[in-house]
C-alpha cells in the first residue's frame, strides 16, 4: 500500500467552506468511521444523537454540522451538511483512478465506430458499428456496446455490462457490472391463445451524471425512448420497463421496480423494493416508502406508504385470520350502530 | 439512417386481413405514437377511451377496433385485435436484422461442439464440449453455453447469457442480456449447525418461442429438469426456483420470483413483483395481480390479490396501528354483540 | 452417456453410517424422485406423510427417517436425518467435475497476479493487478477480478461473475453466473438539490463455504467492508447493500433485500422478497417469513411475518376498502363501548 497524501485541515476548508476549530496544521489524509478511526483521519457526525460518540474516537478531526460547535475536543469543521461536505472530502482523499487510454488487444471494436483516443477500452469488449465513445470513458471487460449507441465524455462502465443498440448514455455517467440497457420492453399481444411480440423500436436515453446500481435492466421503448433523467441515482438490481420516465435528480434504492409507461417525477426518493404500477404519474417530490405498491397516479408531494405491519408470527396469523375478514367485521358494526342508533350520543 | 420500405393499405390488409376505409393507396412505412406520427406512420388504438385523440394526430393512418368504424376522416383498418394487428404491422416494417452466419474470431468453441453453419457467434462467446446450436441462432457477445446444452433453430441470445450444462433451449426463443439459465437451484440441508448442499443434477428445458427478460434466472432442478412450457413469455429480473414448472403461454411480468417445486398452469398472468411459494400449484388461467405472495395452491381460474392499499404516510401510520390490534378489535365487536344480544335484530 | 459407478448399501451405511435394512448386496448409482426411480436408484423422504408413496416406486432403496423402520418392503438405511442423508449420498454420485489446471488462451492476466498453478482459468477471464487465485480455485468464462481482490482455495466462480477491486472471498465458496462483487454502495448526500457521490471505500468479505446465487449482487462497503460470514447460503438476485454483516451459517432465500447497514444475525433464515430496513439488528435465529419487510431491530428469536393474505381479487377490493379506513372503524368501536360504558359487562 502506497502512503496515502495528507491534507492539513486549513487546506480542507479554504477548499470547501466551513468553520475550522481546533489546531489548523492538523494533518489526515482518509475518512473513516468513528469506531475506527486513527490520527489521521477525519470522521464525520450528521445527527446531533451520535455525538456522544466523538468521545470515544481517537480521529484526527470531525466534520460537524452547525448545531455541534461545542461538542468536543476534537478538532473539527463545522458546516451546514456534514454528510456532503464528507462527500466531498471523502473524494479529495480517494480520487478515481486514472484512465490509462487505449484498446486492450483482445477488445473487438468495429471500424465505423468512433472512439475517442483518450478513452480506455477493457480486455474483451466488444463495441459495434457506428458507436460513439466519448473523451475519458472507460468500458470494463467484457462490456457490449451495441450498434449507433453512444456513452458520452467522462462516463464508466464497470465489467460485464450489455448496452443493446440505439441507446444513449450521458457524461460522467457510472454504469455498475451486469446492468442490461436497451433490452426488448415487455411488450406481447395476445391473440388465438398465443402472444405475439411487439417490435421495441425505442431507445434508452439516459442524461448527464446518472450512477447505475449492479444489475439494473432499463428496457427500451416500444416506439420512442424510454427516458431517464440528469441526475438520478439508482441502486442495484432495479427494473425500469419500457417507455418509462424518471425526472431529473431522482434517487432510487435496490429492488424497485417501475412498470411500463410510468412517469415519475423530479426529486423523487423511492424506496428499496417498491413497486409503481405502469401508465401512471408521480408528481415531483414525491417519497414513496419501502415495499409499497403504488397502484394510481400521485399529484401532491408528499411521503406514500402501504406496507403490512410485521409482527410474530402467531400474532400475524391472528391478525391476518381477521383481515380476511375485515369487510364482515365491518358490516357488524354497521349493525351495531344502527341497533343503538347512530345519531343518539352517549344516550344511555 | 436508409429509406424505410414504404407500403400501401391495401398491401397491408391484403396480407393481415381487416376492412380498409379511406384511400387503399396511402403509403405507410413505420408505426408511430399518436403525438409523434407523421404522414407515412400508421398508429393504433385498443381502447375507446382514446378514439378522441385521432383528431389530432398527424399520422397517415390508424388500426383500429371494430366498435370505431365511424371514429375519424383518416384513413383506417378496422380489425377484431388492434394491438394484435399492430404487433404483426410493426414486425412488417421492423424486421429482425438478417442473421450473418460465421463464428467471430475471438469466440471459443469445442471441437465437439456442433454449431450449425447458418449460425452466428459472437465475439468472445464460449461454447462447451458436446453442445448443438441449430440454425440460424444468433450467440451474442460474452455469452457461455455449457457443456452438453442445446440452442434450437432460429433462437437468439443477447450479451452476455449463461447457459450451464445440460440445458435445452428450444426453437425460436429469444433470450436477453445477463441471463442465466440452469445455476444450481437452492437446494440445501441442515446438519450439526451447517448447511449442505444438495447437487442439483437435473437440469432446464426451455420450450419454443419462449422469451426471457434481462437478468432473469432460472435454476436447474434437483433431481429433474425446471420446465418452461412453449410460448411462455418471461420479463425482466424473474426468479424462477428449481424444479419449477410452467405451462404453455404463461406471461409473468418483472421482478416476480417463483420457489422450488411450484407447478404454475397454462395461459396464466402473473403481475410484477407477485411471489409464489414452493410445492404449490396454479391452476390454469389463473392471473395473480402485482405485488401478490401466493401462499396456497389455486384450483380455480380467477384473479387473485393480496396487496396493502397505500397511503399517505400519516394515515397509513393510524390505519397500520389498528392493523396490529385487528384481532382484538374483533373481539371487542364480539363483546359489544354479545353485550347487544346478537339475534335481536332492531330492537331498540 | 458414460455408465455411473454403482455402491453396494453396505459401502453407504459404511462410509455415512444408518441403519441398513434389506439386502446389503443392492447397488445403486443414482439419486431419483420417488416417480422416477428405476432398480439402481436410491430415494429419500423426509416426512412421514409421504412414506405411502414408497408403495409405487419402483427404485432399488430409500433413505428414512427413524420414525419409519417398517414402512416398506424396500430395502432402506434408516437415519435421523433424511434429507442431510441424501445430500451426502448424491454429493457421492455426482462428485464435482475434476478442475483441468490452467489458463485459457484467451483469458488475461496480470501479470502481478498470482495465481495457483493448480487453478483453472476459463476462456476470456480477466485478473487484475494482484489478485490471489488459491489452489484448483476455478473462475469461469467471461469472470473479471479486479485490482488486489483475493480468491480462497478452492472456490469456484460460475461464468460472466464480476468481482470489483480489494474484495476477499473465502475458501470452497460457489459463486454463481451474473454475480456482482463489490460494485459501489448506493451512499449520496444531497445538496443544492443534487446528489453528490460518497466514495465506497470499503471492500467486501465474504468467509469460507459461502455459496452465493446467481445474478445476486454484495456491494462493498463505504468506510469498512461488508461483511459475509462462514457457511452463509445465498440463492439468486439477493441485493446486499453495503457495509451490512450476515452472521455465519445464516441462509437467505431468493429476491431478498438488505439494505445498508443492517446486521443479520447467525444462523437465520429469510424467506423469499423478505425485506430488511437499513441500520437494523436482527438476532441470531431469527426467521423471516417471505415478502415480509423487517423495519425495525429484533431482538429475540422466533419468526417474524407480515404478508397481506392473498384472496380471489373481489373479496381483496372489499377488504382493502376498509383497511383505508380502520382507524376509523376502531374509533366507531371505541364509540359504541363508550355509548354501552365499557365496564358493565354483560348487563343488557
Amino acid at each position: 500500500m502506497t502512503r496515502r497524501k495528507l491534507f492539513r485541515l486549513d487546506e480542507i476548508t479554504g477548499q470547501f467552506g466551513g468553520t475550522l476549530l481546533g489546531d489548523p496544521a492538523i494533518r489526515v489524509s482518509q475518512v473513516a468511521s468513528l469506531t475506527a478511526a486513527g490520527a489521521t483521519d477525519i470522521v464525520f457526525i450528521s445527527q446531533a444523537r451520535y455525538l456522544g460518540q466523538l468521545l470515544q474516537t481517537k480521529a484526527g478531526a470531525a466534520i460537524l454540522g452547525a448545531d455541534a460547535p461545542e461538542a468536543a475536543g476534537i478538532a473539527r469543521i463545522i458546516c451546514a451538511n456534514p454528510y456532503a461536505y464528507f462527500a466531498r472530502v471523502s473524494t479529495l482523499f480517494n480520487p478515481a483512478a486514472a484512465t490509462v487510454a487505449g484498446t486492450h488487444k483482445s477488445a473487438v471494436v468495429d471500424k465505423s465506430a468512433r472512439v475517442d483516443k483518450t478513452a480506455s477500452l477493457g480486455a474483451g469488449a466488444v463495441v459495434g458499428k457506428k458507436v460513439r465513445i466519448g473523451k475519458r470513458v472507460r468500458i470494463g471487460a467484457g462490456c457490449f456496446v451495441g450498434e449507433e449507441s453512444s456513452i458520452g465524455d467522462d462516463s464508466m462502465l464497470h465489467s460485464n455490462v450489455s448496452v443493446y443498440h440505439g441507446c444513449r448514455i450521458g457524461e460522467r455517467c457510472i454504469v455498475h457490472a451486469g446492468v442490461v440497457i436497451g433490452a426488448d420492453g415487455f411488450g406481447i399481444a395476445r391473440e388465438a391463445g398465443k402472444w405475439q411480440k411487439i417490435p421495441q423500436i425505442g431507445g434508452v436515453d439516459i442524461g448527464n451524471d446518472v450512477e447505475i446500481g449492479a444489475n439494473t435492466t432499463i428496457d427500451r421503448g416500444t416506439l420512442e425512448d424510454t427516458l431517464i433523467g440528469d441526475g438520478v441515482k439508482l441502486d442495484n438490481q432495479i427494473q425500469i420497463a419500457h417507455n418509462v420516465k424518471i425526472g431529473a435528480h431522482t434517487a432510487i434504492a435496490a429492488c424497485v421496480g417501475i412498470a411500463g409507461s410510468a412517469t415519475i417525477g423530479r426529486n423523487c426518493a423511492l424506496g428499496g423494493a417498491a413497486m409503481i404500477y405502469g401508465h401512471i404519474t408521480i408528481a415531483d417530490n414525491v417519497s414513496i416508502s419501502a415495499g409499497t405498491l403504488v397502484m394510481k397516479s400521485l399529484v401532491q408531494p408528499g411521503t406514500y406508504t402501504g406496507v403490512y405491519p410485521f409482527s410474530t408470527h402467531q400474532r400475524w396469523l391472528k391478525n391476518a385470520a381477521q383481515l380476511r375478514n375485515l369487510d364482515e367485521l365491518a358490516e357488524r358494526v354497521r349493525t351495531l350502530e344502527a341497533r343503538l342508533g347512530k345519531d343518539k350520543g352517549n344516550s344511555q
